[in-house]
């Protein structure tokens, strides 16, 4: 099955599915600036675009390119600023 | 914008968004065999899982895992097969 997911009116949206390794998700996110909180730790991937991000507890933004990760630890929350539309991978491990 | 789109009665599923460089879909097959045919060149990126692919006028599958990807041209047709959930980027260009 390959769920269908969609965050601050369809702005983000995603498709979900399993591996032998646990959940992941591909999505887009359309330019803007959105928080997300975290249920269990997540590995985000840049797959196309980038995205400025603020960790939680932190003041600079960090900017990750296509190609690059970045982890956030389960029950946390980080925000994500996008100037292209930008696909990603999250692997929920 | 972030367009859904939906194949073999929801067996794949994709979003679609714009890049500097052209179109790109984000998209997930599940475990079976499809043929796709294209109306541009289109570079298939594996994200997770992996795919068997036919293409036209050959005989033998080649396999692709994560992280490989391949080509197709334009007005063009080839066949995968998935045994699990893949994930994909497929780049318009």
């Amino acid at each position: 099955m390959i769920t269908e997911n969609q965050y601050f009116d369809g702005q983000v949206k995603s498709l979900g599915y399993q591996t032998t390794a646990g959940k992941s998700t591909v999505g887009v996110i359309n330019p803007g600036e959105y928080e997300f909180g975290t249920a269990q730790k997540e590995i985000m991937n840049i797959i196309e675009g980038e995205l400025a991000v603020l960790f939680s507890g932190k003041s600079d933004w960090e900017t990750f390119q296509a190609g690059s990760f970045f982890e956030v630890p389960a029950n946390d929350s980080f925000k994500v600023k996008a100037t292209v539309q930008t696909a990603y991978l999250c692997q929920y491990r």
